[in-house]
């Protein structure tokens, strides 16, 4: 590519643009649980109703900037496929892109707070429009200068076909956001159902497409092998930035605490002096939850992504499936800190507090159990997906379940045991907190363990079937 | 490297733990910049008496966290490019030490608001030394499997010298804190004084042993090509961790203002109701320059990332030296939200609106002049550290010159013109911030003309003597 790079004055590899937009786009698709976890729940009213206050707007606010930030990235991802390559001018043009993508959130907020004014849906579709004008001169950049694109597209013939069809795909958003802005106009009801259409259309139509196929028998015409931009379920996904992405949404969350942390709970040194006469230790043992909380998360939160990490090292191929479960397991990940937050706000062994510790488990059991979901839909295409050793006999197989199912299967029973055993929730919980760890040291030893009782029961003269 | 995978049982590249780290120790690096941007600046006071309360203590703070965090990434780097693929058990081991040193910057916060308190430097202290003492683990781990290490270390005969000289340089840190801890409670300052010995004795020492080996000419002897651990201005830095720690500290300044903007910046629906009529026009009005301030920061930010990611894309080898010049980049980048965010915080025309003018200038010279600094340090040795087309005499060398020299040179002409015209001050800003984007898309275009404008006039009989 050396001779290209003077040809084209200055060509150059993608990689770090995308790692850049990767590491942007996860602290955007993550930084709308801070309102949330801001939310003071205080101790007289019920965690019940205040949950319910929060469910309707700041979580729904962030679930939905997590998931229109994870379909840009996923366009982006699409995009980046197809142009494989870049010079000045298209670095130039993707951070414009991002710095619109960035600002989505607010439109969000605005929407969630002021549900009947237009403002916000007219800005959202503004921003989309100008993205979708963005990224179509961008393809229409990339195509005249071939040597940036796809190999496989640099020596296709129907190189004119995928520009037309990439463009279709690209302007079909912000033509659907300039409907829905002139629909607000009118109702605003129908331009957030405008809205929720245009996000789902690519995949309501691929499976309207699936079925009418399955029914008729009929196959779509699309030139050779056709890769990209087709919604199907095994599309590729760039494995390097499902986990670029989820580096980046991991390290956000796990850090999250902290920052609240060092800014609100150092004391004030003239509170010290009054009410804890000058003793610093007493005065920080006010915040000993917060520091609980803290480790806690973190370290829930660095595990998990040691189970993802384990799980991708011995993923050979990311399909768009197995990114859509990562974003639902990435989406509970981020609840995380403040599920932590709260199971430490409140006094020992109230309702509120037992119900802060169950909603904990229930999140790390989502999260865990979509990335015990990934693993499951790479197993149906095991040998396109996965790595030899931990495909369905294979050395590390076992091991490979054992660790992704450590987390489901302790927060499920942390869940039951804190019903039966109300009275000893917090103990629980720690000492999950404490084991989890430890666990995972050993995990090999207690899976070989396991491996061997098993045998030992079920088939004693088969001696050595597997080995981890 | 499979066979060997698999008799390690489960051994893998060290990438994506190192781009974890990177992304943690990046947010961790810039966070303490948030207490700094949330302290109000009241419009009554004068900008410089607030400025000077501001960096008594947490600009000190921000300074002194992205220092350490810097240095504990340097020793990261250093470990990992000894030990270059990993198992479960030196991840776990490294999420730990991640932990902990997450932890580091609410110590300072400790420091700076009770510093005459010990209870932050015996903090510190103890956080530093278990970090010294997981490090310790993960080297003897890792040579008691010698599978794990560089090639060169892993061929060299004398791999027990590089043991025990790593373990050394590990120790000396924790050893000191230990000192500084047990210092602490005879006098406090003595403490300090050994804390800022312990993050400069390296280069203090080997400032000496340079000076010494010029005046008595003696070399020192280490074995074959010691290349690891030897604190030379000339020692390789890890060029994929330079880039991934540099764009997490841009995508996280970058993105640093519109996470005030999405928590604090939604009106309250019935403040709108009462105040402003229900008109949500009029009431985000009042938020402009806010917006302002996020638009212009991201775009200078995106744009210094831009320049860094034109300079690194030719560089071939990073050394300490770069990494240090990178590092005070960075330091100054981390500021800028903050410079902007006061730029719009005073009625038009006020002394402190030009004041924070002025100081945002300066910083985006500084962060601007380290990047050329880090590409003049790279000409001294380009036969190693630069690609040819950057180098003296070749073809994009100017290029690169113009790109760098743009932001130091646009904000030192800037800061002048605020100084003659300061009633434009905020319009002078405001056309810097519209035409710098645009000065970068056209630059190849500006350079090209400038250069034959400069040939017209200096050498016209000589017509081609560089093109661009």
């Amino acid at each position: 590519p050396s001779d290209r790079e003077g040809a084209a004055g200055g060509t150059q590899s993608s990689h770090r643009l995308l790692a850049y937009s990767d590491a942007l786009l996860s602290i955007i698709a993550t930084v709308m649980i801070l309102p949330v976890a801001h939310t003071k729940v205080h101790d007289d009213e019920e965690l019940r109703e205040s949950v319910q206050l929060l469910l309707t707007t700041k979580i729904a606010v962030y679930l939905m900037t997590f998931l229109i930030v994870t379909v840009a990235w996923a366009a982006h991802i699409r995009l980046f496929q197809v142009i494989v390559r870049i010079d000045d001018c298209l670095a130039l043009l993707n951070l414009a892109c991002m710095m619109l993508i960035t600002f989505l959130p607010y439109t969000f907020s605005l929407m969630a707070t002021f549900p009947n004014n237009i403002l916000g849906i007219l800005l959202f579709c503004g921003c989309v429009m100008v993205i979708g004008v963005i990224q179509s001169l961008i393809v229409l950049y990339a195509f005249s200068r071939p040597f940036l694109l796809n190999e496989q597209i640099q020596i296709s013939e129907h190189q004119t076909f995928y520009r037309h069809h990439i463009l279709k795909v690209i302007m079909r958003v912000p033509i659907m956001c300039f409907f829905a802005s002139i629909a607000s106009l009118i109702a605003f009801q129908l331009s957030y159902v405008l809205l929720a259409i245009v996000i789902f259309l690519p995949y309501i139509s691929q499976c309207l497409k699936w079925c009418r196929n399955k029914a008729i028998g009929q196959v779509e015409e699309t030139p050779d092998s056709m890769l990209f931009y087709t919604y199907l379920p095994n599309e590729p996904l760039s494995k390097d930035r499902v986990e670029a992405f989820s580096d980046g949404v991991y390290a956000i969350v796990a850090t999250l605490l902290i920052l609240d942390i060092c800014e609100d709970n150092v004391p004030d040194p003239t509170v010290v002096e009054k009410e804890f006469g000058g003793n610093l230790v007493f005065a920080l043992q006010v915040y000993g939850p917060e520091y609980l909380a803290y480790f806690g998360s973190f370290a829930t939160v660095g595990l998990l992504w040691f189970v993802h990490h384990s799980l991708f090292l011995h993923v050979t191929k990311a399909t768009r499936l197995m990114g859509l479960l990562n974003t639902f397991s990435l989406a509970f990940v981020g609840g995380l800190p403040l599920a932590y937050q709260l199971t430490h706000e409140f006094p020992r062994n109230s309702q509120n507090e037992l119900e802060a510790i169950q909603i904990s488990c229930v999140i790390i059991f989502f999260a865990g159990i979509f990335q015990l979901a990934i693993w499951v839909v790479a197993l149906y295409s095991e040998q396109e997906t996965l790595h030899p050793y931990v495909r369905y006999g294979g050395r590390e197989h076992v091991f490979m379940l054992a660790k992704l199912a450590l987390y489901p299967c302790v927060a499920l029973v942390t869940f039951f045991l804190t019903c039966i055993l109300s009275k000893f929730s917090t103990s629980i919980f720690h000492l999950m907190e404490i084991t989890v760890p430890v666990a995972f040291l050993v995990l090999r030893l207690l899976v070989r363990v396991g491996l061997a009782l098993l045998r030992l029961i079920f088939c004693p003269d088969r001696p050595d079937l597997r080995t981890v």
